[in-house]
This record gives C-alpha cells, sequence and structure tokens, in this order.
C-alpha cells in the first residue's frame, strides 16, 4: 500500500518462483494483494513493477527472460482475480518515475535514473513524462557498448557496460579468473564460488591491495562513469539519480562516478543535480503505485 | 524562403565572416533576407539554425566556440534590424526537425538524427517534440566517450567520437601521422596538409590497402557505430536518421553504420527504421523555417 505521495504504508514478500508458470506468479501476487486489503474491489487501483519488455497499454508483459515469460497478459490476469484496475510498468522505468515523483529533491521536468545492481537499468523522464521508446525498450545502459569487441555478454552482444559493472558481471569476471587460476584472495572470500560474490567485497580486495579486484573495481568504476556520463550528454536531464543494490553497498562508489560525469559530460558541472536513489529497493513498487494512481 | 511543406523556394548564400563581429553578422544576414524579401514587414518569421548552445527562449546565442560569441541576442539584433518575428535553434537540432516535418520518411513520433561532418552533432525527438535538454545542450553525441583515456579533443576531454569520426578529427589524426613521419599515400593526396584532407580521400586511400588509411577508416567506422547504436539503445526511437557531409560524401558509410547500429543495439532491428537525411545541407534552414512557422 503506497500513499499518494509515495510513503509506504503496508508492505508484503513472496519469493517469484517464475519457475511454476505464470498462472502461479498470478497467483502469488493476488495472494499478497488479497493479505494487504480485505476488499480488493474497493481499494486503490494495483501497479505492478515487473522486470522485462512490457506493452503499458495492454499490461502484456512483452518479453523477459529473467522469468522466461513471452507474451503474458499480467493485467489482465490480475484484473480477472482481484477486480481491481491494473497497471503494469517495467521494474526500472517505474522506478524512475518513483524517483521522479516522490523521490530525490524538488520534482525537476526531466530526470534520468540509472540503477546498478544484478544488471544496470535506467529510466527517463523527458519534460515531465516517462519515456518508454517508441518500441518499450528505452533506458537499456547496462548494454550500451564501452568496449569494441570487449567482454562476451549474455545478450549475444561483447562490451556491454554491464559485463564490468554490475554485480553479475563483477561475478562473471571473478569465475574467470578463478577458472584461469589467476590468484585473488577473492578466491577465499567466497570459498571459490563467484555467485557469492558481491560488490563490497571486490570494493575490499581492491582497497586491501588484491590485484584482480583492484582491475575489476577500477574497470566497474570506470565502466559505469563514462556510460552514464554519455547518457547525460545525449539527453541533458535537470536532474540524475544513482541508485541500486551495487550503489547502496558500496556508499563511495556514488562519489566516485558523480564527480566523474561532471568531468566527462559535456553538461557543464554546476547545473546538473546528480543525487542518491531515495527509495531503495521499493522505488519500483512506489513508481508503479504512483502511475496506476495516474491511470497508467 | 521555405514552403510549409519544407519545400526551399529561394535562397542566398554569404560568408559568416565571424571575425569581424556579431554586428556585422546579423547586418550579412539581414541583407540576405533583404534581398530575398522585398518588404520584410510582410514576410513570414525568420528561422535562423545557428551552431552553438542556443537559449530557445530569448533568442539568444549563449556559447558558440566556433563564432567566439557568448550571450549574442540575435534573435532581437535581428527583429530590430528586419521587423520580424524571429526564432533562433541550435543547428543539428534544427536539422534535426527539418528531417522529422519534411524529410526522412512519413513522420514518425519519435526520432534519432545524427549529421557526421566536421563534427558529430545530433538531434532527438521525443513523442513528436523537440527535446532540447534542461540545459539546451542536448544530443552532443561527437564529445560521448567512445575509448577510455583515448584521444585527446580541443573539449578538453579524451576519446570523445568525435575525434575518431569526423572530418576534424581524420585531418587531426593524419597531422599528428604526418608529423610522427609515418609512411601513408595520404601524404601524397593532401601535399602534405592535414587540412586538405576529405573523408573520401580515406575511404579510397583505405580501399587501396593503404595502412594508415586503413586505421584511420576503421576507427570512424566502428566507433560511430558503436556510439550510434548506444544512443538507440538509450532512447528507443522510431526511426533513425544519418546524414551529414561526411555520410553524404561515402555512400558505403551509411549501410555499414546501418548495419552495426542494427547488430549492436537492443532495439530489435526489424522495428528500427534507419533511414539517410533527405534535407542535406539545408536541413538546418529548413528546420529552423518550420519552428518560426510554429512560433518557436
Amino acid at each position: 500500500m503506497v500513499a499518494a505521495d509515495g510513503t509506504l504504508l503496508e508492505q508484503a514478500e513472496a519469493f517469484t518462483e517464475a519457475h511454476r508458470g505464470a498462472p502461479a506468479v498470478v497467483e502469488t501476487v493476488a495472494g499478497l494483494v488479497r493479505g494487504l486489503v480485505a476488499r480488493p474491489a474497493d481499494a486503490v487501483p494495483l501497479g505492478v513493477a515487473c522486470a522485462g519488455q512490457i506493452d503499458p497499454a495492454s499490461g502484456t508483459v512483452v518479453y523477459a527472460p529473467n522469468l522466461a515469460w513471452t507474451d503474458v497478459p499480467l493485467a489482465a490476469e490480475l484484473r480477472r482475480a482481484l477486480g481491481v484496475r491494473v497497471t503494469v510498468e517495467n521494474d526500472v522505468r517505474a522506478a524512475a518515475w518513483g524517483e521522479f515523483t516522490c523521490g530525490a529533491g524538488s520534482r525537476p521536468r526531466s530526470l534520468v535514473a540509472v540503477f546498478v545492481g544484478t544488471g544496470v537499468g535506467s529510466g527517463a523522464v523527458i519534460d515531465g513524462r516517462l519515456w518508454r521508446g517508441a518500441h518499450n525498450v528505452a533506458g537499456e545502459i547496462g548494454h550500451t557498448q564501452v568496449v569494441v569487441d570487449g567482454l562476451p555478454c549474455p545478450c549475444g552482444r561483447r562490451g556491454c557496460m554491464e559485463q564490468y559493472a554490475s554485480g553479475s558481471g563483477l561475478q562473471r569476471r571473478l569465475h574467470g579468473a578463478l577458472a584461469a587460476c589467476q590468484p585473488t584472495r577473492l578466491a577465499e572470500t567466497t570459498g571459490g564460488d563467484a555467485e557469492r560474490l558481491t560488490a563490497p567485497m571486490v570494493k575490499a580486495a581492491a582497497d586491501a591491495g588484491d590485484a584482480l579486484a583492484r582491475e575489476l573495481w577500477a574497470d566497474a568504476e570506470r565502466f559505469l562513469t563514462m556510460a552514464v556520463a554519455n547518457y547525460v550528454t545525449l539527453v541533458d536531464p535537470e536532474m540524475l539519480v544513482l541508485g541500486g543494490g551495487v550503489i547502496e553497498s558500496v556508499p563511495a562508489l556514488f562519489d566516485v562516478v558523480a564527480a566523474g560525469v561532471r568531468e566527462l559530460t559535456t553538461v557543464r558541472a554546476r547545473v546538473l543535480a546528480i543525487e542518491r536513489a531515495r527509495l531503495g529497493d521499493w522505488s519500483g513498487v512506489v513508481g508503479a503505485a504512483i502511475l496506476s494512481s495516474e491511470g497508467g
């Protein structure tokens, strides 16, 4: 439950368990809503923030690789289950809208929000409106290329920023280093399991002088900075917001990226506002709720 | 003179001679207009496409390094001289608006136009409206970074795309190569004067097997492709337009960049329209005229 000003009134969580299929996920979400609202028909509309490519007009999840969903009519199914109006938006764009309406600083006219976590996503508000792109796939900053013929990405391309500056990218690089028997204290830190690696582990090992960790962290800083600065140069937003698990778990990263962006972008440093995201993990939920209250 | 559909009815040209100062340039422009229109007071409004950072509300040229102008009230001066309403817009953004309204293909809802000439600039139309940026500096794709710690740029940064994929960038690289006594047939082609180098000269020498020319041309292709693909990935426009002197003078470049962008961007190839600019050198003039007829 989200108030009109974005305040989170009540919350509930459950595992997605996407492998059980879309109908099971719909039932899980419906159950959470019923737990929060005794009579859903009387409730405010439901906003859903979902990873993947969303058709906002119909609320269909067109393609969500992490859920293994193609053309799932999520809004229609939830509407049938709960009898309320449902708005579905891409999770990162919803988060950008949350930060725009209720988050960082006074409400600007334009904003670019970049979230660095397992992957790196972003959303943009242009002239007061959420910009989804002509095909609802705008803002895929994690897959902008930062190195010609760089590291391979699961998307099939090479040199995507996400391979250098995301949680999954760091894990993938450690996995390769361990397989190549590169010496690093991160082998002990993670117990030899690269999937246990977190951004703070890399930063701590880099600060302690570990060569591999220093390389990984330097790359993460420089390529995140480069991609975000280029985004700002192209869009020239009033405000840049940086958030997500990696930014939140390594406080120094925000300052490094903010300073680097100010140096690299053509937008003059003194006019560009750079803020930390303020809604944390719930920014997508808040943004989707606000979007649903606005009628989508 | 530009008709409502963007057709160029009459034209006149003169050298800018910016070194003579802003009042002289204003008089030159006013003289051109008087030559085209006997009684300016009866004429349609005047649209001006000008390089540099423009404040569209006041029509002031805030900063134009190539003209050495700072805070020149261009619209006000021309209004005083001619007695007509004057709209001033950045030249590349005006060109993007020209291509959007009267140029490439049927009118899309969103468009990104990239012009490769002496420098590389771009403009974007978002949701049917020209996006100028929060500080009127959106679209500086020539100064997006494509190589960390790459070639130095006169802007003070390093690795700007323009240093690899523009007329001036190619000249600067040849200048460095000649100074370093690198062997290249471009030395003869240009008579040893790098400022005489054109993009077709580089392409022809590359095709003939010249090692330096092959390196320069390969860099131009890959870094232009990378920057444009990243722009498309971030904005997800309905249409991408490529134009400018370098694109027009080397016909094969359009095809290479279009194919490369389709491979590199996350926007699916089959939904992205990529078109050649159709208004040529006059796209800025046409766009500024259309903007002026729309009341700016």
